[in-house]
């Protein structure tokens, strides 16, 4: 028996971050940059106007108010989209918008607010001082400014970055390609209406879609027969265009647990029995002429699940280049007491609840607020009803021997988090 | 001027919950249901064995231990996926693995490991309770359980309980179809290189990006000149196709204003100044026989971003029937003082940071640990870099008029939290 610790480690010793491609920028959200982007431009490209107003010379209203408007000509509109240069005489004033190039000359914006709008002549009864409502040019991005680092990962807020400094193509760490086989002879295909002794494939389905819940690129083979060849040919012909494989079923103790039985003698395949609850038998290594990282999962639903979460999503977080600090466990406390097996890490399968002032919209009245957690109905293994009633796993240390009500558990978030009446 | 909640109600009392469609459940993910799914079928389907081991008749075991092993003859195998009904004789056990049927009569399993392992004769040196290691039928669902409230969101383990009590189609609310639309003239497309007085859109390519991260599916119509015949042709072209549109620009005090000027004649469409910075100038109304609603929210992009998740995030959940609470704001301490806008509510773009005992993946060294909170670069509201630098949004009520250092500020998470070192 070796620990979950043992286990990951030997996980995160042999995955890489995969190989950069390029991409089109606009294609690349989620992905992880493979390259820092160094600006060629500067932003703004141009000074220009922070409002709607009028571009002067700060010097032309000196000791404008309320009670001592100054009257300027206005000499011409600047709109946003002039691309032609112009200059502001002194005594002169020109009507520009937001964003638009200030003329040659002038220093200063006075917001229409402070106008009366005028359109030959315009009545100012405000000061304004040098550099006021104009934004210089490069005062967010210099020219040659190192504007996004290697490993920072492509979201909304980077996609616009990486736009307005005129990146077309990025290097990125693609997002990981994952097979998902299921194995067993009592499985059959989702859809379908099970006979006795017959169990409905609810595996592959859900690895598929945790898979993509972590931005991979998931590939469904779907059940395959507990038989050596059709195991071994199917898991063969998928390591071409897979980054990782992930099986579940076989790998127990019983007589016909085939995916031990064809790995075993294969690539670094390592069959083990890791000290938890559920999952305990796992294996994996790395098959093929591409080292294809493969994960040999339990067959029972709930032991695929915890085992996806707990080596399988950080492994694939490995190789899209993204930190391990994305999940983050949740302190709560136990409303009640339940069993927990001796020696083994415990992953119960639980209702997390945030207490109190929850704030949704809003503004909460003080502190913030704390956690507690229920255990969320039948725990074996088999369990699908209490799994997708649940919405996070607790994870009770090896040495914990039974949790109390009121004792301070750390959860691992599966989906939002309940909001406690 | 209005207040942030007052424009908000308004969002929130006009946009409705998509209509239901049916469609495949394996596509669903990511789709909240929109009908109770009550189980046809019982969860295990049929009495199993929950271990490798052998089907026995427990008051055969009576004392039998470790110093007085108990033989019995194996009179065949259960391999999971086997379908035919059997049936175990007194005084005889049954090899059988894991989720294989267990035979009439036999009424508990002896784990493998308790066992010789034997194949025509097995030595059993422990006793078993009835019952033991046994899964009863319908022990997980029984048929007719509300497996499934409307509401629910699919995430892999419900798809996962859906597949395994046979839903093959689901009714949900589908994902938002949501139109893109930048305007300006001083716009050019992304991948081009801007000249004097031209800026990349980057406000498109931002929403778009932040409408996929929300799980709605968008569609970039790109920039549009200030042209009032040509916006309004662009806009009506997409509502036949829309749930929602989104514009950016020429809502503000300027003389060329499009987008005001061209909606103000339409449809419920209302302008307001809405009391925040950034992202005063709001626009919000529903347009054409569909009743489309569209968010003309201001050009500037980190106005565009902030008024994407204060008013159109909120809309989009509501309409893919999703709970409000799956955002939630952090408490943080700040770092240092800086200023806020008087009577406005400031939408800060701040570096949000785990505290101390951060723990990946780790347990935790006692108490939940704190966040700090830090202004991230320059906070004009074209200031793009310290956008993408920044991983939240400090919310500061209208009523404070500066964050000292020490303050408690209130945070809204926009990406992964940085763990402090």
């Amino acid at each position: 028996m070796i620990t979950v610790e043992e286990h990951l480690s030997r996980i995160v010793g042999t995955v890489r971050r995969l190989p950069p491609i390029g991409m089109e920028l606009l294609d690349a959200q989620g992905c992880v940059l493979a390259q820092d982007v160094t600006s060629e431009v500067a932003l703004p490209g141009f000074r220009n106007s922070a409002m709607d107003g009028y571009a002067v010379h700060a010097s032309d209203l000196e000791g404008a108010g309320e009670q001592s408007p100054v009257r300027l000509p206005v000499a011409c509109d600047i709109a946003a989209g002039n691309t032609q240069a112009l200059n502001l005489a002194p005594g002169q004033s020109m009507r520009i918008m937001t964003g638009a190039p200030m003329p040659d000359g002038a220093d200063a914006v006075v917001p229409v607010e402070r106008t009366d709008g005028g359109l030959a002549l315009v009545v100012v009864s405000a000061a304004v001082s040098v550099g006021q409502h104009v934004r210089q040019a490069g005062e967010d991005v210099a020219v040659g400014d190192l504007v996004m680092r290697d490993g920072t990962r492509l979201e909304p807020r980077q996609i616009a970055l990486l736009s307005a400094v005129g990146t077309g193509r990025v290097m990125v760490t693609p997002k990981p390609r994952v097979v998902v086989i299921s194995t067993g002879d009592e499985l059959i295909e989702p859809g379908t209406r099970p006979g006795f002794g017959q169990v409905v494939d609810s595996n592959s389905p859900m690895l598929t879609a945790a898979v993509r819940a972590l931005d991979a690129i998931p590939s469904r083979v779907g059940c395959v027969r507990d038989d050596a060849r059709t195991f071994l040919s199917t898991i063969e012909s998928q390591l071409v265009h897979a980054d990782v494989v992930i099986t579940t079923g076989g790998v127990s103790m019983g007589a016909y647990d085939t995916v031990k039985e064809v790995l075993s003698r294969v690539g670094t395949m390592r069959f083990d029995k890791v000290a938890m609850q559920p999952g305990m038998p796992q294996g994996f290594g790395v098959l093929g002429e591409d080292e294809v990282p493969v994960f040999t999962l339990p067959g029972n639903p709930v032991s695929a699940m915890v085992s996806f979460e707990v080596f399988v999503a950080p492994a694939l977080r490995l190789m899209a280049g993204r930190p391990q600090y994305e999940t983050s466990l949740v302190t709560a406390v136990a409303t009640h007491d339940w069993a927990t097996p001796p020696g083994k890490v415990q992953y119960a399968r639980v209702v997390l609840s945030r207490n109190g002032s929850g704030h949704p919209s809003g503004h909460p009245s003080g502190q913030p607020s704390g956690h507690t957690v229920a255990i969320a109905g039948l725990q074996g293994s088999h369990a699908l009803g209490a799994l997708a009633g649940a919405n996070a796993l607790a994870v009770i240390p090896a040495d914990v021997t039974s949790v109390r009500a009121g004792d301070q558990v750390l959860c691992h978030p599966l989906g939002p988090i309940t909001e406690a009446s």
